[in-house]
């Protein structure tokens, strides 16, 4: 590397800072959020003409819980107790208008809201985070499909490998609930970083992993669908409708299983879904048996209260016997202590009980979050194809 | 679909509901932006305990200009001029807080700063919007750099079809500016989008586009970068030294021609860039002449300043007649006529003018900007390969 490219290099920056605004510039200087030694974590905001700053973060219990922050100086502060190892969501409030923090490019998407994103390292929180291990390839892939009368996107994780080999790899399809789209399992579930890193330590078996968008009125995420001239506003009566779930078997399978090395027997095959994903995943298994011999339902039990519509025990009975004769290597279900779905997962557990139905159950503390459900992720992810 | 799977939905959604807060509900009456038939836009916030809100638009003149927002009850609001078709960021000032707008999922990253995003119709700003086209694929690869020593990571825009034939295919490598990093031509330059709806028009010929990380020093986009022990501060001395115009040459083009059905001649190979990434392309392109056939340089000109460094001008000039004999096909500049980087931009093609070698000059309004950067894209990709 000569001089000259260095100090054109150093000009280059010199008048690009031409460009960056004062207030970008204070927060060149503030750090947050700091991990301290301890795992405590410290945030910042330089906000001086405001009268106050809360923050709100997924670690705090109870509903809608926020805590002041103090301003000793110009920057309000604020230190935490120790946290432990996990991924964490938090905001500010700056008299009650969210802000996300300026200091930290870390950022996830819920929905139509965005907050701020810190891992606590640590053993629980290690497979969420980037590590220096071969990476799979994630893309998004559009696909016809004639059920839903649409093209529609999905996110296709492929393992570390997979672009320089030949061989053929099972494929695990994985369903978001309610309010997430086709990108959740990846920026809120960490999905290609969690499979990186249990494939990197030889405790999952590559393989391809599906993200679908499993709202059957929209093409893609919201702000990358296509325009229309009329609105196209959210239809949730099709929400567990069964239009999305014929669509998984009828469209998203053949299009993976012809454009992708996949292995097509039901013991390559597996499928898995948080609360709606989990309803879409029942009813597609419980309709299909044979299809896929790995199956995992999240925060999501028997929905059979008379209130909700005709439920038909004996059909559900006999679908399950089918399902069991079919031959499924593994039923999984996750549930958190505090889900608002927590009664009818034990209801569901009973059900099975009773039919003789093998499953594992995985109970955490905590309730219907994305903590839980990469918790199962990462539980379940090891046991496929197995 | 029956009763039971309708009215089953309907009771997630209100079981889903008890975990949205009373402000996202709020939120949920605001439309904003609102683009009006007469292509103003009206901006709106429901912020009821602050005393001043601001808005900064990139449509707006002048540095740092923000305009206040008023409120006539609780929801502060603000109506532009007629605005021309384009894409804009804008972002809410809280009592000097920048704010999203957390009625608008739209967003994008710049660097660390996120700001909103919105589209205003129209012929120009056509081909940035997502259109019920056909639309390629955008995969996240990460490939093995020996140059830089590190596995980075870059996007690949496959165009529609792609994954469906056997032919081979012209690659175009997109360079991007200082501040920014792998993800700037996707999420700031629409790229996919652009050639999605160039492509489907028939006014580009599809290719392959590899947007890669031109920062020597990092593996990928901040909070995307494994984590390490050590720091890894930016070390802005390596901006052009030459590290990463050698990885483009001797680790990405022989990675994406191993693993993409490529097209590998001169003719069927193509490079541009914008700012910094003008400087790498006029780096790459002097010093391997009859690599790239196509050659687009934005925002970019001749750094001979002798302050910084030692420039030969006679080298630069065989470097030039040695590319020119190589078969040159297109040599494209851009440059906005407030660009701070103008007068080097003259100065180039006064060099280039002077030894006789050809080049295409696109002159818009405007100065170091996205909006430009979009236009040239625009214009160059239909040159592309023909």
């Amino acid at each position: 590397m000569n001089t000259r490219k260095i100090t054109c290099a150093l000009a280059i920056m010199a008048l690009l800072s031409v460009s960056l605004n004062v207030n970008a510039q204070r927060r060149n200087r503030i750090v947050s959020p700091e991990i301290n030694e301890n795992n405590t974590v410290t945030f910042r905001l330089y906000a001086p003409d405001v009268s106050s700053v809360r923050l709100y973060g997924s670690w705090m219990q109870g509903f809608g819980t926020q805590v002041d922050m103090i301003k000793p100086d110009t920057v309000w502060t604020y230190t935490t107790e120790v946290l432990a190892p996990e991924l964490y969501n938090y905001a500010f409030y700056v008299d009650g208008a969210k802000v996300l923090d300026p200091s930290n490019v870390r950022m996830v998407r819920d929905g139509s809201r965005y907050e701020s994103m810190l891992i606590v390292p640590g053993d629980k929180s290690d497979t969420y985070e980037v590590h220096d291990v071969p990476h799979g390839t994630l893309s998004k892939v559009w696909y016809p499909s004639p059920s839903l009368e649409k093209n529609r996107r999905m996110y296709v994780y492929t393992p570390p490998g997979y672009e320089d080999g030949t061989g053929k790899y099972p494929v695990f399809y994985l369903l978001h609930g309610a309010g997430g789209d086709e990108d959740a399992w990846t920026t809120l579930g960490r999905t290609p970083y969690i499979l990186d890193n249990l494939i990197a330590a030889g405790k999952a078996k590559p393989m391809i992993v599906v993200m679908t968008n499993g709202n059957a009125w929209s093409a893609a995420a919201p702000g990358e669908e296509p325009v229309r001239e009329d609105e196209n506003p959210p239809d949730f009566s099709r929400m567990a409708g069964g239009g999305f779930e014929k669509s998984v078997v009828e469209d998203v399978i053949p299009f993976i299983e012809k454009h992708y090395r996949t292995l097509t027997d039901k013991d390559n095959r597996a499928i898995a879904g948080l609360s709606m994903g989990g309803m879409h995943t029942q009813t597609i298994t419980n309709t299909n048996p044979g299809k896929f011999s790995y199956i995992g339902v999240m925060s999501m039990g028997l929905m059979n209260n008379p209130r909700w519509g005709d439920y038909n025990e004996e059909e559900h009975k006999k679908q399950i016997k089918v399902l069991e004769d079919s031959g499924v290597k593994l039923y999984f279900i996750g549930c958190g202590k505090d889900d608002f779905l927590f009664e009818s997962v034990t209801n569901l557990r009973k059900f099975y009980d009773d039919l003789g139905f093998k499953y594992e159950y995985m109970e955490t503390p905590g309730g219907h979050t994305w903590a839980n459900w990469r918790i199962y992720l990462n539980e379940l992810a090891p046991k496929l194809f197995k």
